[in-house]
């Protein structure tokens, strides 16, 4: 910390991402990206734009909300286009919350909400999930704080229904829900279609992982008018070129392609299945995943020598060191040959560290 | 303003990016976009880039820094990337500045300036401009603030030279002294080399302009590693995958090419000789510019009339509606043919106007 950091962020611990080796040797399970690559009509509209960009990307990412509204059955004004769904996250932290309206959040999910409450002084409570990893929804009733769930749960996979989301909005009439979509594609409802009957309600989604555009940064928060009116204040107060202009590109050329981004899902969900199965078989216990990973703890062998083994043989997954979850990795649904050298690597390490 | 959004901003005024018609029907000289093209190298690089975006940006921007190092003659410490270089600049607002330490800026300058004090809550004071548009340098000395000048200035173009800013950066050693060098390649004095000297100065720079990559956005900001790291702290606590992979691609291309940054801000330069001479002749008033836009005043039309006018016959121009600056328009400096049209469409609408 430089002599002139001001003391607001003394204590600020940022938030720590995956891993990201640049060298191809690992078969990377470790940050939820997608196996596959973006769609060709994406990878051709963002060339396409490239050579255009010497011009300021459009503030109000006209020709991508469009497409999107289209495709998304939403109007202009019900939706925001960020950098990555973090910066959505970190809006909502600001407009939302703050001294005297907390935040509220499962004490077990992602990684950054806490560093987003600290950051802006946000005053905030961790409700523990249940011992099955669910999320405790009777403790969100009500809770007149602004909460922050994401659905499915990271990183344990777990998700709650749409029914389940609604009484938590219902009976929180006068403080925003931030329903956290960013594995909604992977087999769990989205609560988009309620954002037209709770006021209250903001629902954030990302291109980052059905759609493949993790590397071109694009997510969205999409709700009431009044909440994006607000979201729309920050941004223009931070970052009003916040999307760039090739990847508003890959979008609109991704939103052209649905198809390929359903049949990608299938393939997820089918290896997922797939990859469950064969863990469970090897020893492992795992929460039933709605994500494009799953959470996997041995029933003798710790979390932390299985993560570093694995690495030690060229498979990337995520390990966490917080005590209560430090027994589980999370590893992301990758292809059909990606899970076969996961199982296959996993059976050498079981067998070495049984050994 | 939803019923949800914090008090803390509800006087926030964001701030106004200029208009970026989506048509190609204007002769665009309103937001300092270079006329040229992204170098050929960018292009393709960023086209390949695309190809892979299923997978994250590395957060350390390794590959575009080992590059940029090298070209700048920097070190990695030295260097934090940005998603253009507003956000560097609220960065610094964020980590150098609070209740206690206040801001202090030109009241003519960068309009977003007292939108981060005012996102950050920090009080801020604006030194009046010198009036021949000069930038008061003895009014920052000691001034025991953290400093932001644009330098050049903008919407002015007005520069100052390196050894004045290196007698603020001297005389503030307990402040950090912030030098935004968005406009610094079209004939001003970088302070770069003054980094390693004062451990005080933040320098930040963009590749919107004399690189052609508005549209990419990515900005830098570059000084003492002390420094560096906490623009990283917050870097890491808002939004690591800042930049985005076909941006990062893209900016190692450029910076391949640096003979076409040269050669394209050499243009600009003769061209903005050619435009300064042209509009004097017509009775125009314009400060001595040194950035890619001149500010220019016309001894009888006012500037809202020019700038209406030139509008409806298809030149963009940026006019500012504040009492002090209201008079003039910022036009920023194209090619010769856009230069010509300017000056052609401004002889019909000064002669309607005197009619």
């Amino acid at each position: 910390m430089s002599r002139f950091f001001s003391e607001k962020y003394s204590s600020l611990t940022p938030y720590t991402p995956g891993e990201q080796p640049q060298d191809t040797k690992y078969v990377k399970l470790n940050t939820n990206e997608s196996p596959f690559p973006p769609s060709p009509k994406a990878v051709a509209a963002a060339a396409e734009a490239a050579r255009r960009v010497q011009l300021y990307s459009d503030p109000e990412c006209r020709a991508l909300m469009k497409k999107f509204c289209a495709v998304f059955g939403l109007e202009p004004d019900e939706v925001v286009f960020v950098n990555g769904s973090d910066e959505v996250l970190n809006f909502a932290f600001m407009a939302f919350c703050d001294e005297t309206c907390g935040a509220v959040f499962p004490n077990i999910t992602y990684g950054f909400y806490p560093v987003f409450a600290s950051l802006n002084r946000v005053p905030y409570t961790e409700i523990p999930l249940r011992g099955d990893f669910t999320v405790d929804v009777d403790a969100y009733c009500g809770v007149g704080k602004t909460v922050f769930i994401a659905n499915p749960n990271a990183p344990t996979g777990v998700a709650l229904s749409r029914a389940e989301i609604e009484r938590i909005a219902r009976s929180n009439p006068d403080n925003v829900v931030v329903i956290d979509e960013a594995y909604v594609d992977f087999g769990t409802e989205t609560c988009l279609p309620l954002i037209r009957r709770y006021d209250n309600l903001l629902v954030t989604q990302t291109f980052s992982k059905s759609r493949s555009m993790a590397g071109a940064r694009l997510g969205f928060g999409a709700g009431d008018p009044a909440l994006i009116r607000d979201l729309n204040t920050i941004r223009y107060s931070t970052n009003p070129y916040n999307v760039n202009s090739m990847t508003m590109a890959a979008a609109i050329g991704v939103l052209d392609d649905e198809d390929y981004t359903a049949r990608n899902c299938r393939m997820i969900q089918e290896n997922r299945a797939f990859t469950v199965d064969a863990l469970r078989a090897m020893g492992f216990t795992i929460p039933d995943s709605k994500a494009n990973f799953v959470f996997a703890r041995h029933e003798t062998v710790d979390g932390e020598t299985i993560y570093r083994r694995l690495k030690e043989r060229g498979v990337l997954v995520r390990h966490f060191t917080r005590p209560e979850i430090c027994d589980y990795n999370r590893i992301t649904i990758g292809t059909r040959e990606q899970m076969q050298i996961l199982l296959d690597t996993l059976k050498t390490v079981l067998e070495e560290a049984r050994a």
